[in-house]
């Protein structure tokens, strides 16, 4: 069985990028999603569909199109992957997270221990805690290819 | 990941050619999926099991037949487009909006401005509200294509 | 046990009433449940959240506080009556028919004679088909006394 | 039928009992509910398991014994209203409203025009965007109130 | 907590009112539901809706009318009781007993050892056989009273 | 997309492998599933854990085992049709349909017109209602082949 | 809101009078459910059904009809406590454990700490893990009591 | 169609080699899943998260990352084989029966005549009881290869 596994968060830095390198290096069998990570080809998603004279409108439309990726993509997930970085204020990963929780989606969180007490309950229904790509990386083998017997 | 879109709606037109041959001319990673689209024989889908005086009970059966496919391919899919077009009433396209809104499945609505008003309960619950094949063809170019880091 | 009805569709007559009155007069233990039924309410229920100068938004955001109220009133409903009158798209009507298919929940249309062939797939889907208030009433009667063996 | 509405977020600010009051003076039927407010002892709802050395598992074990009960209550719910303050990050907030997405519950979200970039996808998923206190209390009113006929 | 029990199948005994009796006589917290057992008026339900010369289509309405009722009893009800008689073919009995099955919904079948190889597959889902009323009142009264320590 | 059918009932005549021809002489994607149709073979089923004195258990070992087999193949199928011969009571024929309608699988009932009143509470769950193999194999054509634009 | 709790597991020692007695002297506002505690009824509950010669399905018979109360009591339960004991294997407090977990309805385990490797999987879907009744109490209390502001 | 079947239980005997062997040899269309059975390397999966001083923890975390693999096996499994062996509590197994029984998964427990009691709750809800693997790979050949008419 292959894993399918959905990287959210942070778009401000390339932990992304390191997870599937990491996992390339280890030939884990595992398929990558991810919402568009190009920030303002991301704000931009709805401006297709018309201009907006009005931000939050604008806002709202470029979300929407943009939902229709996510969600699509974290109900197709078997592990969802939540970065929460040391800038901003990343509510959408939180939202994420969320929903994973509702859909019973295990996922696994990604952040510094300063930012432990704030997101101690997205921590807690999460199914681990890691600091670093590495321990990510580690994590997917573990679950990947672990295999019984031959 | 590949996107499956379900085209519902409006069969006096060729929009759905329109949106196909929009999907292919950018590659997109599409299955589309739709309703049987010649009316003719959507109206006599349920001839073969028998004829019917009243008109009542054969529409009634083609629906049902018809609908054994309908449903099936709506619950496969992760995206549906529904188009209003600007004769008859439509209730069908309706309907399956309805029925999207309910399984929780991401629809857009294709229709024109005139239209607004009396469509705001089905627009609300969209994704997206576009006017234009090319509108729904760039929605669809953006989500399928939209991948994060490679 | 009791049942609880939500009464769908057409506004610009007194069928819900009438159906309220029937279902009184013969002492029926069921609860009716309703959209807000004043259209001039209902399409100014978002105007508290602020003015919008595009009528799409101003009809976006009443929907939606419509909404909040319609589907919570449709989840928690035995059956839904589904009108359909001689005017208007009433688009709302078929949409919320296919919200019922979806969730499971059985529905009646409520409609004349001369729009079957335009409702087939709606119907298709429905439990009953009346064409006045009266056969209405007859099923909610015959529904909800029908006891067995006291 | 009474409406239930769990109030999350923000507990800083008495924003709950204006709620509160509000529907009270305007006689709502309407069931409250909310997580454990007080900070401190929201904190410590783990404490009462043993002492923990490392900060992380003392905040593990508490933010689970909170879960207990704000899930159930989220669960129980007609409609939530998700309040941003413009202190701290709130995570839980946007957790929440991602919980409620995945379950296809109503939320309404609360916050002031500065912070709507940074909540366009939790505000995308929402029924309504309020900046005020008398905004949902009267989307409150119009929801619970609006009677279909007698 | 009270217990609401279904009483499905034969309607040419009258095993529902022994059942009820003797849960009466016990005491037992249990609200009994049933389809209309009249046969007659079961057989016209749909008769009011208008008159179908194809004896079809008059069963059709009919059944669909009944299915108003029982689907929503059935889908309301912690244990169906499911009975089979020494006449007729009782298709509905199994029917509603595979309704059960796929719902989740413990029932247990009621009929004679005759009848034990042309009902291995409906008994295999069950979570008892009863041969008598007497039994079936027996695991009534066991699983209603059956309490923990007071 | 293909489709899935579930051959459901009679198993003393031939009717499926004249479905499956049918199928084959049109060319349609279909992947036909079936229960094992040796009757023989599926009463003892259960021998393999070891014999039983009571012919109740033989049979319910024997039909559990089966059971892992059907209700793996309906849960997968996106149709399933239900055949009911002029023989033997076939509960188990009703009790599959009974489990399909509580999953919303569409099904196909095919029997004699002389069953009609018999099986008026299955048929009315029904998606529609053969007499004939001819019957089921146009309705898999239309539904299967039934494509929209190219 | 009431909350209801069920307790499972261990049989043979008071503690579910211990929980009940200290909910009770804290007037916490939560029905209490559990499964038939006596240990001899629980193992004859099928006994009524006829007499078995083989001790495997007399067993079967009894945990069947046992399986009709306690399935029907923990779905209808928001908070499951699990009890284990320094006795007997107990595989059904695991089993119940497990079936909470993929319900997604919230469970406390309450034993020693000798037990802790061994019950580390059921322990890691818990809520809480308690080794007092003291503790557990403590949990209801804050949980049901916990009311945000009046 | 494949049948895809987890392993579940005792990690002390090579029982799973045989049971794949044993599918093997007879060329069953079957794959098969399980968790990582190297007992050291399965109380390790969290250790590459950072040490625990506290054993629980420690657990805990191992714990929680071996439920990503397990959980998400489990969920795409058609059936899953329970293990029971006559050492250890084993309260692993049972709890994954559990989860499979209240996800609707059929189960086969697999162990010896002397823990028949103990085990009823958990063999009440399973589809068979198998004591030998050469039964088991009985039951995967019956209910993997049996095929309706070619």
């Amino acid at each position: 069985m292959s894993f399918t596994v959905y990287l959210s968060g942070e778009v401000h830095t390339n932990w992304r990028d390191e997870v599937i390198q990491g996992a390339l290096s280890k030939d884990l069998d595992i398929e990558f999603l991810s919402a568009v990570t190009d920030h303002a080809a991301s704000d931009a998603a709805g401006d297709l569909l018309g201009e907006e004279s009005n931000p939050f409108w604008r806002d709202h439309k470029s979300a929407k199109v943009n939902a229709i990726r996510t969600r699509t993509l974290i109900e197709n997930s078997d592990l969802v992957i939540v970065r929460f970085g040391d800038k901003y204020r990343q509510w959408n990963a939180a939202f994420e997270a969320g929903y994973c929780a509702a859909l019973g989606t295990p996922y696994v969180t990604l952040h510094a221990e300063d930012t432990v007490h704030a997101l101690k309950e997205v921590d807690s229904g999460a199914m681990a805690w890691a600091t670093s790509v590495d321990q990510v990386v580690g994590i997917l083998e573990y679950v990947s290819k672990g295999r019984g017997p031959a």
